[in-house]
């Protein structure tokens, strides 16, 4: 056996991996807050990558922390990307976290219309109070999104796209239309992503959330 | 604009996603069914660096398909990981998707004796006729099913290991271990890993189970 398995309380693994990453990185041109953003992903993805092809609207975190604070829903396009987020936190402030993917009703739209159930429950959902959408998995969810965003009254457009959807079809692409817009997004360049990002930018503005 | 959405049917976007994997892995030394899981491994995470970390042991996908066509049960170390198996696939055969890691009783003994839920859930979890374990979150939780393993007797233990778990603290170094082990397992060498990772490893699996 060549590794050591390290001991350490179960407290503690966060804040080590999270000191292991600073480490690593070394210094960055992220604000602090950004940076806590950037560290979560690396966190949960194990990839250094992220701080490279990571890409945020300037008023990203503002907005995300807004939306947070008003008590707004997440709307995530899959269950995966629902279960991941820090619940209990996001309660305290007044949202809850909604996922329609599996939707009796937006299985049947979707055969019907030949769209995603992805597309289909970003849509329905889009009406609920949704101050962060949250995209990891399906690009056709993340352009759903940008193409509602503009039909959508003002008052009821999310505060915060987050768009990192992962793959090979049409995903790069998806998210390097996102990062032309003029509104609050975080996305990251390229075929990687994932749930697991999106998750993880949306707990880290969770916590900072709570930070004055 | 520079890139371009392509137009493709919902239906078709995973086999084109499949295609293009394909087609820049260029020939490998993997048999076809390995193929296909690390081909699914590769659509989750837009990482062609999987092609190289995973590791298989010799036997490790008969005995998932085994235990999947056995009606066993999947357990997972975190909910994000139940949430993406294909479970209408899965009870086809009878089998059904557990994790524990939010049970209060967990919670509970967690505190009380200083472990991880994960861990917790981990071992509750192993006496209900787990045919696969599947970890992408928590190297505790596979720290514990190895441990867990030579104490259980050899009908309770699960048919395959799936260790994948992602980050900076043991988890590079219990995926080391597993891939010591002398029982059916799936791992990836590395930081890498994580949920997407195991769901793909386990639905690939799911799959291969109704191909002759």
């Amino acid at each position: 056996m060549k590794s050591t398995i390290m001991e350490i309380a179960p407290e503690a693994i966060e804040a080590e991996s999270f000191r292991i990453i600073a480490e690593e990185l070394g210094p960055t041109e992220f604000d602090p807050r950004t940076f806590k953003v950037v560290q979560r992903v690396i966190h949960a993805t194990g990839d250094f990558s992220f701080a490279e092809s990571l890409v945020f609207y300037p008023q990203a975190i503002d907005a995300g922390i807004a939306a947070i604070r008003a008590g707004r829903n997440i709307l995530t396009d899959v269950n995966m990307g629902a279960a991941g987020v820090s619940k209990g936190l996001l309660a305290a402030w007044g949202g809850s976290v909604i996922c329609k993917v599996a939707d009796p009703e937006v299985d049947r739209i979707a055969k019907e219309s030949g769209l995603t159930r992805s597309e289909v429950a970003i849509e329905m959902g889009l009406t609920e109070n949704i101050g962060i959408v949250s995209v990891g998995n399906a690009p056709t969810a993340l352009l759903k999104v940008m193409e509602c965003w503009d039909a959508l009254a003002p008052e009821l457009r999310p505060g915060l796209v987050v768009g990192v959807p992962v793959g090979f079809v049409n995903a790069a692409e998806s998210k390097e239309l996102l990062s032309e817009k003029t509104y609050p997004f975080i996305t990251c360049l390229g075929r990687k992503g994932g749930t697991p990002v999106a998750v993880a930018i949306v707990n880290a503005l969770i916590r900072l959330a709570k930070e004055v």
